[in-house]
């Protein structure tokens, strides 16, 4: 039986001590106690580990703690959507993000080619550059290969970016594919579409970018999932499990709430119906902002993994 | 100035009448009043109109509303996730969904081949008979076409059903295209890519099928959006309309709160800041679950519409 | 087994018809058709009936509502809190209060002399009139008892008043207490503490207060509980059965979510290990504005109840 | 303007240092970092410190997190709900609560005597104690006074408490009045209406503890309020400082959201509209479970405040 214990600040306090104590305070911060040890138990027991989110996560500074978290190993493979990929390349190439409010005058910002994102502003600018960006990686991309996954595609672009912050490069460089499984829902898609009016023969292969991300692992290979937000990316990566087996481990961490039965809300018990996570494995389902819970907890992971050698970094 | 008004029963009230008493009780009330008024003008206007709805709104008992929604002509065009279609397609077939708890022992009903979605569960069985007409569908469809998007594959679809109560069937008939742009991501996934296997020039066109809901509608075209829920069919139904000049009227109905900065979240103000939504459109976006809040709401924009002539059926 | 059955409107629809078809929808349709068969049980059964709510409802139109139940004999006992008694008061003395937006400006407001309550505001003049309102009733009220409760207090406040659509008023006219644990809380706790400045021997004795609703009702009575919204009123209610045996019925409608284990979200399972419902409670917890969730499932129960002969009227 | 910045592990990461970083990611986290601004500055400028929770944070570990920011100097008066203060009592007396599920059976549950609270469980022996712990006190504290008001009663019990963890026992050392508007609303109102039956002058006079909040502060001093959850001690603490012009500064951190209008969801722009918050007053709402928001940002509030010598301690 495990009691709930006084939280006490400490003068000097590391977060890993913040994290730990919190874990016997209650509610959320309970779950997130049980996150962080699935997590450990997960890179430990050497488990393959899919990592979801959405796309918002890396407009905001979420972006540059999942390249680090690609680069320290803690990754496998990524599925997510484009828009955040889109920002990726742009804030690798210099491009800034300012912090405004959720409330502000969208009319207004609209007119100063401010777009919103919560809290986050992204200009027209930056989009515009992008532009001219991918229109000189498609031509390069397509020289090499007409028929491609989404992986593929974003292996490429990865491979031309140069910015230790950037999850495309991280990726690339440790081989940790990224699927998209609706690469045109972005900025991207006009430019794919526009390029693809040149050259028909351009093609993205969704259907075998689907056998790609089910081949992935196979039945002997233990799985986890450190799943963010809901959306196609958390449901196409616990789906691409459930002919292997289903996952061994899964965090979900989510503002949604099941009540209404969306796959954003569902739970890690809602999958085990599913076969998408096995009836045995451990799994938690934590409510709240990814921005505050996930490096919250996963700092501490890390830190306590860098103790014990499974990882190693964390010097910069 | 408007005020508030008590809201009062009367005995054999008309659910027109209900929902019009609630337009200015206050709170999402009001926000649903004000959707029912943005609704008809949408449609007296002659706008084209984008519905865009998640797989669970499916999975329940608003698929018959949607496929009426089309037989009434009040939809033009279709955004949405796969699993959703497949569930229409094996209700179609006669397969039965069974009401449960959200609070099921989700272990047990995996043992008993029980999926659960919420409070709604579908069987293995089911699946598995999805399975067998998937498989003679995509022979059928193969023979016809060997590179396609999924509107052009769901059109097929819905050519060989016979429900009146089918999204796809109604769909088919009406020709309201349904673009589904993450179509792997459900049970057909493994089909498609099994079929793939065996027919390596059949391809689903991502890329063109953006092309597709980009040129759906033009500059002069009134164009307005009912968003049931969030991920990507919001997104991309949004997004393809920027270049022409955005989103006359919309209306959004979600379960999510925008703090997260999530698409799910986004409220109707958000978008306006991108142009994905006019400055001076019409546009609300209502909180609350959908299975209660557009039923509500639509059956009075239904009942007002139909005494203006601007419809017609509803005697089933 | 029961199904999930589709879901079309019907030209001409009683709001009966469509709360009805509703309940084999989905999702928090169902539990709002499981909230209608409980509330019609508990009534049919003799069942002693506790409603409570937040103050921002009475703020809404559904005060009206509140007072129709009243005076239909839907409801035997209230508990609420100060805030929404004080705005039924200014309603009964002719005050408006004006639909506004969630988004205003509130520094605009404040400098307009406008209080906003969600989209709802209220004018400074009312709250003025208001103290003068009170200023009258405190006087005679305490040259009739000088230590009273709330619901004493509120029942000669309720008995000063004239209008059909008042909770007050109804409820003098019905014997229905109105227990208000934090009478404070308000405008009124101003005027109470500046009167007893003049007459220290008033008082209100909340310990008695909390006697007289857990005496209210006894071990061989048949309970149910209608919550609205959280907070102090929810609690106290549920609270005050416990010595009695718990409720036997109960109906929660709620925004709020259990995850951070609050009152407000506090489920109807959480009560029973508590013992405020009992065991074998009919129960049923819905998430959703009950500005638009309660309206209309209570349209139905009324609807049904008044076909029974269970009540009578809703002929205005 | 600012920048999203890219967030990043460091090994051996201090708590201050994580918590810096994200107030740069975006979202949430944003506001997380405004909170933590607003809450150095009330302090630094000597304003008067409210800090109002529900009952539930008391049930968690947060209990002696509090109790430290009392004994530190943090808070200058509480507002809360009956129920945290009777578990305060009983973690006082040894107690302990255990870690359990949100998904309990809590019928199960009730049969064990166990009593939940989100993912925390109550025994019925607790309880027992509880009674007769109440018994002698309540004696002892009528002996010395026969009506008075909360703070008064509870100063009282803290007096006869020794535990540094406890809420109650830091606030009598530091002579930090805890307001509680619904004493009546626990297992504390079965023992007060007791002992009042056999005590008819036993008195707690709600009125004049009104009186006292709101003359706890004047024109003159700076105000500022923390407040954790939404009810009855949120809005009695804003509205106390309203005749005194409203709040200086003002942190709000509740999972509630505004769309319903209640006011547990009510940000602190709705407050400025009533003016129990400054028109210009530094201000900010956080949205998220405070069992992790809360001692996240307060841990590099103190760690900083302490490094400016504004507050000395930590040291356990």
């Amino acid at each position: 039986m495990e009691y709930v214990q006084d939280f006490r600040w400490k003068k000097g306090m590391k977060a890993e001590e913040l994290a730990l104590g919190l874990s016997k305070v209650g509610f959320q911060s309970v779950n997130l106690g049980r996150a962080c040890e699935i997590m450990k138990k997960m890179k430990r027991d050497g488990a393959k580990i899919y990592l979801t989110f959405t796309s918002n996560m890396v407009t905001s500074g979420l972006r540059g703690f999942f390249a680090q978290l690609i680069e320290l190993g803690m990754v496998d493979i990524i599925v997510t959507t484009v828009g955040g990929l889109e920002e990726d390349i742009m804030r690798a190439h210099g491009e800034k993000f300012s912090l405004g409010s959720f409330r502000a005058d969208d009319v207004a910002l609209h007119e100063r080619g401010m777009n919103r994102v919560g809290n986050i502003l992204i200009t027209d600018e930056s989009y515009a550059r992008f532009e001219d960006i991918m229109s000189q990686m498609l031509k390069k991309i397509y020289e090499k290969n007409r028929r491609m996954t989404s992986p593929e595609f974003f292996r490429e672009v990865g491979l031309m970016l140069k910015d230790k912050n950037s999850i495309l490069y991280q990726a690339a460089r440790k081989n940790v594919p990224i699927f998209c499984p609706a690469i045109t829902d972005g900025a991207l898609g006009f430019h794919l579409f526009m390029f693809q009016e040149k050259h028909p023969d351009f093609i993205i292969d969704s259907v075998r970018e689907f056998k790609d991300i089910v081949t992935f692992t196979g039945q002997d290979d233990r799985k986890g999932i450190i799943s963010l937000g809901g959306g196609v990316s958390k449901h196409y990566a616990i789906l691409s499990t459930l002919i292997s087996g289903g996952m061994d481990y899964a965090v979900y961490m989510t503002t949604a709430s099941s009540y209404s039965g969306s796959m954003s809300g569902a739970t890690t018990d809602e999958a085990k119906s599913w076969g998408k996570i096995k009836d045995d494995a451990d799994a938690v389902t934590v409510i709240g902002d990814v921005s505050i819970t996930f490096p919250l907890v996963m700092c501490r992971v890390l830190e306590e993994l860098s103790k014990e050698k499974v990882i190693k970094g964390g010097k910069n």
